[in-house]
C-alpha cells in the first residue's frame, strides 16, 4: 500500500484538472476566484494559490492580470500516442557500435541544446545544501579519503533508503540494502549474479539503451515484451515470453518507462510480478525514476507484489539531485550478500564521501520538499514540450504523453530517418537521441527521445521549432 | 626507459645499504660520521642527514645519543623466503564463499589490528591538503552534484595519469587513458572486453582474490603460473601455459605482486611481453603497487616492452592517497574506447567531484614528495615486522621480503591450518588473511598474508607477538 496521501493542495489542483479534462471546463473559460474555490473546497486561501500555481507550471491553466485564472489555450489538439510494437529478438548485437558513439559522443558535447540527455540542469539541484553536507562531513571525517567502506555500504545511508522504500509500498530491512555505483551498477550486478552468458534475459521494447548494452557486455541474449505508450508493460506479451523460453531473469522498468514515460498500472504490475513468479523468474526493477511521478502518488515498487523475495529493486538519487555523485542501491533480501560480493570484486566499493553526505541528506528532511518542487518543474516542461511539438512537427507525428520521469518519446512521421535528423540537429547544435538505440532489433527508426528534464526556456523552444523544421523537411523530400 | 634518477640522498643510502649487505659494515659497528661521509660522497651534510634518516625508517641503522650511527642489531638471522609453487587449476570455483565472506566481514571490523587489509592508515594520506582542494572545488563548480563526467572522464585527470605514466617507462598519450572506478573496476572492465563466457585466462600463483573472484562472477577459467617470492612471475611457466592453450588474456601484477610482494625483473618483464605478444594474448596489468617501490627507482610498467599495444595497465591512488575516493584508470591504445563503453553501459561513470580534485591534486605536484614519505615509512614497517615475525613465530616459518607495496606473505610451519589461525587470532581481536583465497587451487593453506601498511607501533608489535605465540601452539599440537 503505498503510504502517502495527496497534500492538500494537491487534492485541490486535482479537482481543477478533472474538470478541464473532462470538458467541464473549456479552453479560456475563468476557473473559480482563489476565494471562492477556497470556501468551496474548505481550504485556506493560502492552499488554493499553491493549488494554482501548481496548475500553471503544469501548463493547464493560465493567470490574466486584474482578471483571474483561465484554462490555458492549448497550440492544437493533443497529439495522438504512437502505437506500441511487438518486437522480438534474441540477437545479441543489435544496435551498432558507431551509433552508440555517436551518441555518447553528443551526450558530452558543451556547446548543445540538450534534448539528448534525461536530467535536469545542475543548477537545479540543491547544490547549496549538499554543499554545505560536505563541508560538515570534511570537518566530521577529515581523513574520508583513506576510509573505505565496503559493501553492503553505510549503514545509515542504508537504512534512510530502507526508511524511504517504504513508500514505494514494501516494508524495507535495511541489511536487504546494497550500496552500489549508480542505478546502472546496481542492474549489471543483479545481472552478474542471477544470469551465466547465453541465457536468455526479458526486457522492455522500448528499453534504456544502457541495459540492452550491458546485456551485451555480460554475454546475454534478450526477449522484448513491449511497453505501450500511455499503458505501460504488456502483461499479455509477458505472459507468452515466459511461457515460450526458460528466462534467467526480467529487467523492467513499470514506473515511468524511459524513453516512453508510460506507468504500468497498480493491476498489471500485480500480474506482472505474479506471472513470473510462477515461472520462478527473479526481476530486477529499474525505479530509477520511481519519485518523479505527476500524480499525487509515489507510484508502487514491483516489491509491492513480491511474495517469493524475487524482485530486486535497484535506485538512485542520479536524476534527482546528485548524477555526479556514482551512489545507487539494490533492494533485495534474496541476493543482497550476492551482491555484496559481485560488487566487492568487481569494483570494491562505492566513495565514501557521497554515501555519508546522502546519508545526512536523507536525515535532514529536506528531499521530499525538493523533489515536490522537482516533479512540478518537470510537469510543467512536460506540457510545454507536447505544446511546441504539436505546433512545430510534422502532421503524422506522434507522443507519448508522459506520467512521470524527463524524457518524450515521439515518432515522427513514417519515412523520416532519425539518425539523419540526430546528425542535421548536431548540425544546429541540438542534441537529440535517435530512437534505434532503445531496441536490440534496431527498431524505431523514426522515433526520437526528446529530454524535457532540462526545463523550458527561450533556447528550448527555438530548439523544438527548429527540430519541427528539420522534421518538415525530411517528410517533404520523402512524400 | 625508467626516467628517474635516484635523489642524492638516496645514492648515499644505497651506498651504505650496500656495505652491510654485502658485510663491509657488521652489526653494531658505526657507520661514517656525518660529516665524514659528507666530504667523502661529495655531497652537502644535509644529504647525509636524509639518506641517514631514511636508512633508520627502514630499520638498517640506528642514532645513539652522543655516540653517532649504528648498525642496527638484526634479532635473529634473517627468515628463509618461501619457495613457490607450480600449482595448475581450471576450476573456477578455487576458494569456498564462506571463507571470503568471513575475511570480508573481518576487513569491515573496527576493533580489530587490521592486519588483514593492505593499506596505509587514514591519518597518512595528505587530508588536510586534499580537503582544501575539495574545498576550492566546491567554490568553482558549485553545482558538481548534478555534473556527470562520462568516459573516458575528465580530461586533466587524463593528462595527468598521462604525465605520470611516463615514470613507468612509456609516453602516453591522455586519449589512452580512462578513467574507472579504481583499479579493479579496471581490471573487471578489461576482463569483459577482453574474454567470453568459458575462456581461459593466465593469472599468478598466489595472486589477489579480488582478481580471481572478478574473473569467477564473469565466468572465466584460470590457469595459475607461480610468482616466486623474492624474484617474481616465472618466465618459463608463461612460456608452458602459452603453448599449452588458448589464452584469452593474462592479469598480471609485476610490480609488488599481492600477496607476496615480489617484483619482476626488467628482463623477465620483458621477456615476458615477447612470449604472450607472440601467442596475440592480451596482459591486463594491475600496476596498483606500482609507486610504492623500496629501490630508488620507479619499476617499469608491461608497457615499456608493449611493441603491439596488447598491455592495458590498470592503476589508482588506492593504495597511496586515497581508497575511499573510488578513482582509478585503465591505459591501453587498442582498447581505450571498447573501455569506455563497457564503463559507461555498466555503471556509467567515476564521482564527479573526486575526478576533479584528484586532477587538482596531481597539477599541484606534492604527490612525489608525499610518496617518498610513505615509501620510507613503508620499507621500515616492512623491516620491524620482518624482525619481529623471526622473533615470534615458531621455527619453520618463511617469509617473503617484499620489494615494494604493504604487505608480507608468510608460509607458516607445515601443519598449521591459516583459517584457524584466522580464527583464533579474531577471537584476540586482530585480522590476519588466510593464504587459501590467493589461489583458484585452494592451495597456500599454511600461509597468511600481513599488512604492514598500518606501520609499526605497540599494538602491532604485541599483535605480532600474540600471532606467534597462537601458531607456536598450532605448530605444537601438530607435532
Amino acid at each position: 500500500m503505498s503510504t502517502t496521501e495527496p497534500l492538500l493542495y494537491e487534492r485541490v489542483a486535482g479537482l481543477v484538472a478533472g474538470q478541464i479534462s473532462s470538458g467541464a471546463l473549456r479552453v479560456s473559460e475563468r476557473i473559480p476566484s482563489v476565494r471562492s474555490m477556497s470556501r468551496a473546497a474548505r481550504v485556506s486561501v493560502s492552499t488554493v494559490v499553491q493549488a494554482y500555481a501548481h496548475l500553471e507550471s503544469q501548463g493547464l491553466i493560465e493567470a490574466r492580470p486584474q482578471s483571474g485564472y483561465f484554462v490555458r489555450a492549448r497550440t492544437r489538439e493533443r497529439l495522438p500516442e504512437p502505437p506500441s510494437r511487438q518486437v522480438r529478438s534474441t540477437r545479441p548485437r543489435g544496435v551498432a557500435a558507431d551509433v552508440l558513439d555517436a551518441c555518447r559522443e553528443a551526450i558530452q558535447r558543451t556547446d548543445l541544446v540538450q534534448l539528448n540527455m534525461a536530467c535536469a540542469p545542475a543548477e537545479s539541484s540543491p547544490n547549496r545544501r549538499l554543499n554545505t553536507l560536505i563541508r560538515d562531513e570534511l570537518r566530521e571525517h577529515p581523513n574520508h579519503a583513506g576510509e573505505i567502506i565496503l559493501p553492503p555500504g553505510d549503514f545509515e545511508l542504508r537504512r534512510q533508503v530502507a526508511r524511504r522504500a517504504v513508500l514505494a509500498g514494501a516494508a524495507t530491512d535495511p541489511d536487504d540494502v546494497v550500496i552500489t555505483g549508480g542505478t546502472m551498477d546496481a542492474v549489471t550486478l543483479s545481472l552478474g549474479v542471477l544470469c551465466k552468458s547465453g541465457e536468455t534475459i526479458l526486457v522492455e521494447s522500448p528499453t534504456y539503451f544502457g541495459v540492452l548494452q550491458a546485456v551485451e557486455h555480460l554475454g546475454l541474449k534478450v526477449i522484448e515484451v513491449p511497453n505501450h505508450p500511455g499503458r505501460g508493460i504488456d502483461v499479455d506479451a509477458v505472459r507468452s515470453a515466459v511461457g515460450g523460453q526458460r528466462l534467467a531473469a526480467a529487467v523492467l522498468m513499470p514506473n515511468f518507462n524511459n524513453p516512453c514515460g508510460s506507468l504500468t498500472p497498480t493491476e498489471a504490475k500485480r500480474e506482472i510480478v505474479s506471472v513470473l513468479t510462477a515461472a520462478r523468474v527473479p526481476i530486477i526493477e529499474d525505479d530509477l525514476y520511481g519519485e518523479l511521478h505527476f500524480g499525487p502518488n509515489r507510484p508502487d515498487s514491483l516489491r509491492r507484489f513480491d511474495t517469493e523475495e524475487l524482485v530486486i529493486a535497484c535506485g538512485s538519487v542520479s536524476k534527482t539531485i546528485a548524477l555526479g555523485y556514482r551512489v545507487g542501491w539494490a533492494i533485495t533480501p534474496a541476493w543482497a550478500l550476492d551482491i555484496q560480493r559481485a560488487k566487492f570484486f568487481t569494483s570494491v566499493a562505492a566513495p565514501t564521501l557521497q554515501q555519508r553526505v546522502l546519508a545526512r541528506y536523507f536525515a535532514s528532511g529536506g528531499y521530499d520538499r525538493f523533489l515536490t518542487g522537482l516533479r512540478r518543474m518537470l510537469a510543467g516542461s512536460a506540457e510545454r514540450f507536447l505544446d511546441a511539438i504539436a505546433s512545430a512537427f510534422p502532421s503524422g507525428t506522434c507522443v507519448a504523453r508522459p506520467a512521470g520521469g524527463m524524457v518524450l518519446w515521439v515518432r515522427l512521421p513514417p519515412g523520416i530517418d532519425s539518425m539523419e535528423l540526430f546528425r542535421a540537429a548536431l548540425e544546429c547544435r541540438i542534441g537529440i537521441m535517435p530512437g534505434i538505440v532503445f531496441s536490440a532489433k534496431a527498431g524505431f527508426r523514426n522515433y526520437i527521445r526528446l529530454n524535457y528534464g532540462c526545463g523550458w526556456s527561450a533556447d528550448v523552444a527555438a530548439a523544438i521549432a527548429t527540430l519541427g523544421r528539420l522534421a518538415h523537411r525530411m517528410a517533404a523530400s520523402h512524400r
